[in-house]
């Protein structure tokens, strides 16, 4: 593997899938692979399940990991060709990124969208100028548009419950993934990524339902079941992946904010008792009711805990291509 | 040992500051205890001595530390059962805490008290709930009223300095916590906690004084003599501990702030020639003069050194009983 | 080697040089040297190149780094004697300084000048504290004044490019400094260091340029050319060393800031081909253009790339001479 930005840096989903679970089990089996050799995760944003997650993968292949909070440790980096840097940008990308691409081997960078202006964030700007400029092999911990490492856990969290308890009769099991409300705009990475890995895996009946107004953009939605119906999609479903995100179209916003969209008992009823995935953070009793959380059909502790095999297997890829 | 939250989690006092002081003797003699697991050190808040002697104590044994600044690089958590997180909190300790439960062998958190409300701090809810919902042992790194790797520190640093320089005639060396002037408004950790290890402990005579209205709370102070006369109390004392706390009845508060009370070289001359310790950090010549730290008595170097030893020590134990 | 802090810590710089360029050509020959040391990197001031650098330096040679940003996530220091500290500051440097000493084997510490008052800066204050009471040696990641790990990879730079392309002719290169405009007022620290190399190493005809007003101290600058005059200064130049600083008589001041001094394509025409250095970060169209910085002429990336050599060489002579 060259880099991590999105599926289409993944010639078989499945393959991937099987070398983090072969790592859930074993999780020091390749314990020297990453010997003398130094990934860098460079955070223009908070994280917490992806930054120690991330560290903790690293470490397990023997590599050494450091982490550098751009936000709070650093100063505001440039983008923009051509820039007189007379403003408060400190460093272009274009001088910082070949210096860290110098010191790391593999350099792995979240950073969020402003969801102020859809035709920036859509350009996937930082990372992309990031990957030309640092000359080593680029890993998202979730860019503007897009979070593979929280959607390749989904696909390995689901695979590891399909392995456990197998569907009895329909093949491919039913996934909805739900809007939900919030309190503050949100990106819309989770949710495209985890559209753009469920169409991509293929192994699923994948149904996506949302208010109007919050479609998603078409290029990571094209070929799932769209619905504003929550019930409908609800019914039958086996897993139901619950998660707010603000307006695509008319970018950054907050339409409608229904609590009757919160995901609570008596919706999860509707479907064939389904498994029920949020990638945390969870705003409790705005998106998810806690009767939901802390009962048995909840795996989001599970989820966030296969967090470490995703970040394991792509990185033991990437070294190994290296 | 299951957790180290105050003293009750100790079942020998004296065979643990043993253990501390052979780590002392032989820093590396459990190098490989801990190789392949993981601590996690979780800041609400922020430290210098704490966090670089556990870290450093964890790696003396093999293993991992990972720091992790949750005011910082983080968000805020909610601790609130059945909270509806409209608000500011982020996410609620019942999804972060077994998260971090799976990524972490022993979990290690520092979280101080709002000092605004009473009952809350004294329910200790915060290092409580993660107690309840991260499945791990659990460290405390000073919590809302009590700083338990400080005051094994303590109790490491005056039993040091008893074998390097025996006491003649009484057996019970005299210890005296006095309240000494600060700026702010401090929690009472340090002193309720040296204060319930002193009486546990029982190897001493325990001498509480401070200001009227100053009264610590009964449950940990129980068996110690206090008096609101400083002079008599440093009488013939052979460790004389200063700290600053504010009012515990009318909580949170600062009441009587009398420079008269900071330990002086004179006040010192009451005294046996007493060691003189304090927790650090201190306010010079607002608590303690300089001629005092600066002169023959004062172990405050020696005590903050300790912090390793104490840390290293409870580590250890907890991954003996894992 | 007993601490770093100025070229006066060096005995042999092309000694030290060439200890750099061997970790280079095979940065882990000595990787057991520092097994079981550790280095505590102090950042008083932000920083991403002299923190990641060193920290990745130190572990080449098997030492422990761990990184304390005292600024973020500990507490304001007091460094003056008797103070009576009822003020913002937490703790005194001789309390805290000689903790740090006791948890470290190698100090390293970077604090940057305020640029109000010049007798204070100039007096190294902050440093020269830490350095009488840590009790271990003392590693400047850029104090008040100086900035001798950048100035040692300058010059590792510089011999490496004359290593690779001897000069013909002329047996001593010429560098020049020149100074260039910002939008800041900056410390004199880069500009002092390079200035103090460059004659102690004495292999190079060395001139500094500047406007008018722009004197650095003579401590610094005795034995160079200075001239007002830049084209002058550029003529024949081999190396360009450009970099913005305050003023230092009239103490950290912004007086002429004529856009006419920042390095053009046609401004490098004037030299013999000459090489162009910046520490970075760097202000793209202000200091330095665009087609100078993405030009052939730019060692930039190199230069930033060697603050590994330069930190592994000076950590592991400070090693062998524990």
């Amino acid at each position: 593997m060259k880099q991590f930005i999105s599926v289409h840096d993944v010639t078989d989903i499945d393959a991937l899938v099987a070398k983090a679970l072969a790592y859930k089990a074993e999780p020091f089996k390749d314990r020297t692979l990453g010997v003398g050799k130094r990934i860098g995760l460079l955070f223009l944003n908070p994280s917490l399940r992806t930054r120690l997650s991330t560290q903790i993968a690293a470490k397990n292949i023997g590599m050494e990991a450091i982490v550098f909070n751009v936000d709070k440790e650093g100063w505001a980096l440039e983008f923009e060709e051509g820039a007189i840097m007379s403003g408060n940008t400190v460093e272009h990308v274009k001088d910082a990124a070949p210096i860290l691409g110098n010191y790391f081997d593999i350099l792995c960078i979240r950073t969020f969208p402003s969801l102020k202006n859809r035709e920036d964030d859509y350009s996937e700007l930082y990372i992309t100028e990031f990957i030309k400029y640092c000359g080593v092999p680029v890993v998202s911990l979730e860019s503007a548009t897009l979070h593979p490492l929280q959607s390749l856990t989904d696909v390995i969290t689901i695979k590891e419950q399909l392995n456990q308890n197998p569907l009895s009769g329909n093949p491919k099991p039913k996934v909805v993934l739900t809007w939900a409300p919030h309190v503050k705009a949100l990106p819309q990475c989770v949710a495209n990524s985890f559209s753009q890995w469920m169409n991509a895996w293929g192994e699923v009946d994948f149904v996506i339902t949302h208010p109007e107004d919050y479609e998603l953009a078409e290029q990571f939605t094209k070929g799932a079941t769209i619905t504003h119906n929550q019930d409908e999609a609800l019914k039958n479903a086996n897993f139901v992946y619950v998660k707010n995100w603000s307006t695509y179209k008319d970018y950054g916003k907050i339409y409608e904010n229904d609590p009757g969209w919160m995901l609570t008992e008596k919706k999860l009823q509707l479907t064939n008792n389904a498994k029920v995935m949020h990638c945390l953070p969870v705003r409790r009793n705005v998106e998810l009711s806690d009767e939901v959380l802390d009962g048995p059909n909840s795996i989001v502790t599970q989820e966030a805990a296969n967090r470490v095999w995703a970040a394991q297997a792509v990185i033991a890829s990437i070294l190994e291509g290296l």
